[in-house]
């Protein structure tokens, strides 16, 4: 019946927290620092995304928002990243790495589904992340074509819109069960792909399923082998 | 200096005439009336996105335009085909045959710069596309994604916008000249890949470059031949 799957990218599909620390090597130089930099720049993700949400402010992409983000972040560690190091270092969100079940995972899926991102991050971010990992999707849906940022629930109606496919038809991945309880609110079938060392070792949210959602896998490979014949 | 390559794709990448004319086969006994037939459904496709780029009626996809324009076709034709079966022949523009160079032309395009369809047609019907010729797009620009159909200029300028990228590196590649005059007049580089039989045998339109566009190429496998080292 599921014709499409949709998937969170940052968490589910890639480990932001090590990738992002990895870019910046040249900018700190102690690891601990680097991976406190990052949950620090991730930390004023929803908040600057509920801007947009709440009317506050007219629809930005994401990566207007990461970038004032960085700044306040490199103020906060007095980090010493230039003004054209920091327009470098935005991109890094654009070059995170795929955990090591998903590049084949998705290929398995992409054989039988529709298969599309539905993340906060622009076009352009998932466009240059899929070529990083080696992803082909057949649609880039999420914020910037929906117009709106998750968990808002027109973006779920208009994914599915998009896809000209009834919401039941679509399912939505992620390893976030707010945004699996958003995507259900909506019609959307859910799969539940846990990623708990996503924030790193002492993780305590979205260890488990809140609900009982359609699918619980392991990975992305194990969503396949549960999914494809 | 151009980092990405957008394309009209009914005429430029595949041959809507003879594609359509094919789905045609269980409805319409002669060829010829079945090349009449495409050619009266393609008619009224610019006159019915004129009502949207005019502002007299709301932005709505391709596929709503197609089945309208079918039904008026139908009647015109007095073709045996019911409402079941015109929902299904709509999605013949879902499933168009490129043209014999694209396919490699693309991939060794695909190496170098960033690929998105920039069409009037909606995000599925090009995802639908994509699959059923085994393209691989960074992202789906054009109508829907934008919220313009062509030549409307916000249509070009949206889709840099969305790439990331100043106009001028982003180049626009059809066989119609007036979708290059309007890229051109919004920074875009050009580039022209005449289809003279994309109209059939008798076609007198789009022949030979109306301006000196940026690149000329015989088709897409002469133009990475252009563009690719």
């Amino acid at each position: 019946m599921v014709k499409a799957l949709i998937f969170d990218v940052f968490g589910t599909l890639v480990d932001w927290r090590q990738s992002v620390a990895r870019h910046l090597v040249p900018y700190i130089d102690d690891r601990g620092q680097r991976l406190a930099f990052a949950d620090a720049w991730r930390a004023r993700y929803q908040p600057a995304m509920e801007e947009v949400r709440s009317g506050r402010r007219p629809f930005v992409p994401l990566d207007v928002l990461h970038r004032e983000n960085l700044d306040a972040v490199v103020d906060a560690f007095d980090a010493p990243i230039d003004e054209p190091e920091r327009d470098a270092l935005n991109l890094a969100w654009h070059a995170l790495d795929a955990w090591p079940d998903v590049n084949d995972g998705l290929a398995q899926l992409g054989r039988r589904f529709l298969l599309a991102p539905h993340s906060n991050g622009n076009v352009r971010l998932m466009a240059d992340m899929a070529r990083h990992n080696g992803w082909r999707w057949d649609a880039i849906l999420g914020a910037e074509t929906t117009g709106y940022y998750k968990p808002r629930p027109e973006s779920y109606t208009r994914a599915a819109e998009i896809l000209m496919l009834p919401p039941g038809e679509v399912m939505m991945v992620a390893a976030h069960n707010n945004d699996l309880a958003a995507a259900r609110a909506c019609g959307l079938a859910t799969a539940f792909v846990p990623r708990p060392t996503e924030h790193g070792p002492g993780q305590s949210t979205d260890l488990s399923p809140a609900q009982e959602w359609d699918v619980l896998a392991h990975d992305v490979m194990d969503l396949a082998a549960r999914l494809v014949d």
